[in-house]
Formats: C-alpha cells, sequence, structure tokens
C-alpha cells in the first residue's frame, strides 16, 4: 500500500532519526498528523528556529547561540582545568555532580578509525592549539570507560605530555549503590587498584 | 546547568513526542543540530510540508492528501466489505496480508472512558450514517485482541445490528509459527473455541 507523498516524505525524515526504524517512524508519522498536529507544528518550529540560532561553541564544541557558550564565557570558571568529554550530555551529567569548576572540551564522539573518525573529526587540532595557549594546566580525560573511550582518553593524555601538561583519568570504580557482584568484568580490578585509604 | 534558548525549546518540542523522555529529547537535539543537520531540516520541513498536505479521509479516517483517501476513492474495492480497525497501521497490515479487497474505517484508537475516549472521539457517529448508506452488508470487526479492543468491537457490533447488518470478528488463535506453550492465556480458549475441520 503506498502512502501519500507528503506522508512518505515525513516518514523517511523521521527514519534518519537515530534509533528509530521503519516501524516506530510510521507510527510516529501517524500521531504526529493526527493526535498532535500541535506538537508536531511547534516541533517544526522549534527544529528550524535552532538549526538558525545554536551553533558550536568556538572554544569548546558545546552548542550555544553566538561565539561562545555560557561556560566558556564565564570568568568564575577555573580556566587552568580543562575537562575533555565525548558529548554534550556528558558536561551535564559532569555539571550536575556540581565537583567541577574548571572548563570542558566536547569531543563529540571518540575515536574509531573503523567508522572514519579520527582525530580531525574529534576536534583534536584544535585542543591542542588550546593547549598550547598556555593557560590550562591540567587536562582531565572524562572520557567514558569503553574501549574506545579509553584510547582516545590515552591519545589526549600524549598529546598534553608533549605540552608538558599534567593529564588526569576520572577514577575508575564500583559506582555508588553498585554491589559488587554485578558490576562488569573490568570495575573490580579498577576498584582495586584505585584503591584508598580510609584512615 | 542552563541551556540555550533555543535548544531548550528543542528539547521541549522533543519530549512532546510519544516514548521520548527527557534524557533522550536532550540526546536527540544535541545529535540534531551537531551531526545531524541536513537531516533535522528535512525533517522540519517534512513536518510543515505534511502538516499542511496531509488531512484526514472523509469517508474512513485515513491520512490522505485530498478528500478521499486512494483506497475509498478506488472502485476496485469491494464497497459491501467495512473493515473497522483502530489505527492507521492496522490497515497497513491488513493490506500487506493481501487477503481483503473491501473498505476500511479507522477509528484512531479505542473506546477508553477513563481516558475521556467515548464514540465521539472514534467518530461512531460517522461510522453509523456510513452503516445507514445502505452500501455496506458485512462489517468486520479488526480491533486489536485487547479488553479495550474487545469492547471496542462490542459496541460497534451492537450499532450494526441495530442497521440490520451482519458483523464479524476476525479470528483469534496460534499465530503463524507460535509455540503453544508460550501464547498469552487467553489464546489457548480462544484457539479451541475457533477449532476447523482439517478433512
Amino acid at each position: 500500500m503506498k502512502h501519500p507523498e507528503a506522508l512518505a516524505r515525513l516518514i523517511d525524515a523521521l527514519r534518519a532519526l537515530p534509533g528509530i526504524g521503519p516501524k516506530s517512524a510510521q507510527r510516529l508519522a501517524f500521531r504526529l498528523l493526527q493526535e498532535r498536529r500541535a506538537a508536531a507544528r511547534e516541533l517544526a518550529q522549534a527544529l528550524t528556529h535552532a538549526l538558525e540560532k545554536v551553533g558550536r561553541c568556538r572554544r569548546c564544541r558545546m552548542p550555544a547561540e553566538g561565539e561562545l557558550c555560557p561556560l566558556c564565557a564565564s570568568p568564575a570558571r577555573e580556566a587552568s582545568q580543562l575537562c575533555v568529554v565525548e558529548s554534550p550530555a556528558d558536561v551535564i551529567a559532569v555539571e550536575n555532580s556540581g565537583a567541577y569548576r574548571g572548563r570542558y572540551f566536547v569531543l563529540m564522539g571518540h575515536l574509531s578509525p573503523l567508522d572514519g573518525i579520527g582525530p580531525a573529526e574529534l576536534g583534536l587540532h584544535e585542543l591542542d592549539l588550546l593547549l598550547g595557549e598556555g593557560v590550562v594546566k591540567e587536562v582531565i580525560l572524562a572520557t567514558n570507560s569503553t574501549v574506545e573511550g579509553e584510547a582516545t582518553a590515552h591519545f589526549i593524555s600524549e598529546m598534553a605530555r608533549a605540552r608538558g601538561l599534567t593529564a588526569t583519568r576520572i577514577a575508575q570504580g564500583v559506582p555508588f549503590g553498585g554491589e559488587l557482584g554485578y558490576v562488569a568484568g573490568g570495575t573490580r580490578p579498577a576498584g582495586l587498584a584505585g584503591r584508598q585509604s580510609v584512615v
């Protein structure tokens, strides 16, 4: 059965979203055009508006309106610390922890040669220039604890070392509320290796 | 941490989609504005275009460009049979079966008084007028095999009976490839009650 042309186009556009397959796209299109017309109209407008207004922060690559994001523009943030993360969602996670007052650099991914993601795609040249400015003293590597995240952290730590800077990696161990028997394989050795005196 | 205004608005608009929570909306917004800008632009345009072009078929309530959907407009379809389904996706499922050559009526839901969905929301008045035209001879109830779907089917079968029409319900039983031990509770009694001679 053939859909009307405008509906078929909408289904195709929805399929291009991450995590949405052909069946979900069809169901979503029907919902948007029937029960959720007001929400659909607002989505179209919000998307167009955001595409116009939101770009990347020139310094840290976070989504930003204007040249710099609020974090990079703020004089209250400690400029000597730079926390390197994989995604904007990680910036929000670290900010919500309330434990960090420095600045960020957002890679927008991790090294993954098989997917064609190398240093250029992650903005590592820009990161190197930033490290060369002489303001950053410590690079905190907060990429994910995956094989790719570790490889990326290692690569950047070498860049920092070449600039004579300290590079640290966020601590790995059993998460708060986590049960020793249920954490992934590598967590236990990491937790043991990183053990600290309690007295 | 506060998002730029245009980004916050986009996240809110994405949250209004069915099945998308606050975290997914945030992740989706970042993806759309960073790696998928072309896809985002196409989605905004496809949505706007579809909202303009696609309405409901005057007769069966399917999404349609123009007054009638292709199925209702086609003289090749058997006008004496009317298959009542809950959603446009169900029309597509029945069409893909290739076993039906009649017309449809799409309820866009099922009776659910607690959610404020009664006969008016399902277009049952329009359905009654359609049944009163004298063209439809058989009403095939293909609502879902859920409590609400069954109640809706029962309600419509009473409407058909009042008009002196035959109402039939699609067969229930073990699905093709289904294992008897794994089907839901009510399926086995339904399969047994509907058993048919094989010789």
